[in-house]
């Protein structure tokens, strides 16, 4: 049928996913390979043109590659630069040159919140909202932010750093150097911090023993909380509270309709999100509480971010 | 010349100030006149018919009035109505329809915050900025906020509630009902609890006692910050870091070009932005630090609300 696609590039600290897709979102074909960040960006730009051009070889309802989309951590809509990106040694690369030079199409880049805000709105849970916060949940929390149905970037491209909102004054020492910042407690980065505090006050407990450990066990601490582990409620119930906190900045300054939970510890889901949602509401101004839904994404794991990088060149 | 005129109306819990703008901005006839909120909307209504039929008669150079744009407390551009509005005993009126069908012409609505900041996109300091945030000082602290070059509504008309973000978690009780809200600190009402705090750890203090009424007598603060006065220092250092705090937060999420400042209280200027800029510039995440300007509004004390109003029409 000679479909045209769009490269879909979801560029994260470890690895790397990239899709080929249609106009209607169809994922055609994905895979997920290492980043290499410690490697030049050529490294990984070179893997990627030999995969795809084998892709668009191999799949012959494929046509013509019409253009590339591309999420990255510190990614700038603005600049077409991928700046100085946490976990990555790249410091700050032109991505749109290097990328269209080697492709020879058009070429757009967004940061890696903000793929997953455009692959809900365009093919996800999000298509009808026009107010909206797509909240990343990962070792870090990112987000992305539509009003009024465009995509939120400030004067500069760096809107949206709803991780860096300070929700306790002089409180956790957060990576960006900052305190109090909501990354600091509602991530998995934030919850290991949350675990080793509650290892202070319970040295002896086997349970947080073995959640201390270089990557929080996700599926051990939702296991241990649905059989009523009172450390399990804890952890949960503390973290949750502490992202409501953050929603309500948000919600107070912003009104969305919805917001949408997306990334690997996202998955907690009701054990998260509904002490989320109490807290959140208890610190709402009146007309706002019971207002705004906390909703999970509607998109396949792992998918929203090549969508919505996809989403970036259907939709211009 | 007979040109055509928009009538903008700034509805104040004291004052209501109306005046006759053309498509340029210039401001014809403008009056303050008691809201007197006790009474019913329609008193108001009347008094302002017979007002503005009194200049349109005797103005010659007036022609058409084209429409009338309105900015009041809790105004909701979605809905055209004025929703239970602070100070005022109107509860939920249905303001576009009441003022239209005594004008019998074009009614437009929003808060008084949003109007102050389409006053400054349109004929102020912000005509060439697509971002940033109008923040009033009055009794209270209210924002309008541009997003993009347009105004942000949030889904529900809601949204830009700056006042009532939370900047101290169980802080100062706010007239919202929450605690902690910037409003309880960063306002005229804020400083009034600052002073009453103050004068609990120095009761001798005679300007202490003096600055503690039922108004903050703001020139009286003003002089003696500038005399040295340590405890004017205090207040307005005290006030503009938790001022700085706030402006961090919403300076995250949204990446401003500038915060504009407008309202009886930002005559404070200097005193009070420079703390709140060092605390703001402290709080923010490295790539924001000194890159957002704290500004001064660009309008006549009493007519960005009127100029904001009236573009209502002349931008639909």
């Amino acid at each position: 049928m000679n479909e045209q696609v769009v490269l879909g590039i979801d560029i994260g600290g470890t690895n790397t996913v990239y899709g080929l897709i249609t106009k209607k979102g169809e994922v055609i074909h994905h895979e997920s390979i290492p980043t290499r960040g410690s490697l030049p960006i050529l490294d990984l730009l070179k893997r990627l043109d030999f995969k795809v051009n084998e892709v668009l070889s191999s799949f012959s309802e494929i046509g013509e590659l019409v253009g590339i989309g591309i999420g990255a951590p510190n990614g700038n809509h603005f600049t077409g630069m991928i700046q100085d990106p946490p976990n990555l040694s790249w410091g700050n690369v032109d991505v749109i040159r290097l990328f269209s030079e080697r492709f020879n199409c058009k070429v757009d880049l967004t940061n890696d919140a903000n793929a997953a805000a455009l692959g809900e709105k365009h093919f996800g849970i999000a298509k009808d909202m026009e107010d909206f916060v797509v909240i990343t949940l990962g070792t870090g929390l990112g987000s992305g932010i539509f009003c009024g149905g465009r995509l939120l970037y400030g004067h500069d491209g760096f809107a949206g750093e709803m991780g860096h909102i300070c929700i306790e004054v002089d409180g956790r020492l957060c990576n960006c150097g900052n305190k109090g910042c909501l990354e600091a407690y509602a991530s998995a980065g934030g919850i290991r911090k949350t675990i080793k505090n509650l290892l202070l006050e319970n040295p002896e407990s086997a349970f947080l023993k073995s959640l201390n450990g270089e990557k929080v066990d996700g599926l051990l601490l939702d296991a241990e909380f649905d059989d009523g582990n009172e450390i399990a409620k804890e952890i949960y119930n503390y973290t949750g509270t502490k992202l409501g906190q953050g929603l309500a900045q948000v919600a107070t300054l912003l009104s969305p309709e919805a917001f949408i939970f997306y990334g690997g510890f996202s998955n907690a889901g009701h054990r998260l999100l509904e002490p989320a949602k109490k807290s959140m509401d208890r610190h709402l101004i009146n007309n706002h509480a019971d207002q705004i839904k906390l909703l999970a994404s509607g998109l396949p794991q792992g998918q929203a971010g090549i969508l919505g990088a996809a989403s970036l060149i259907w939709s211009s």
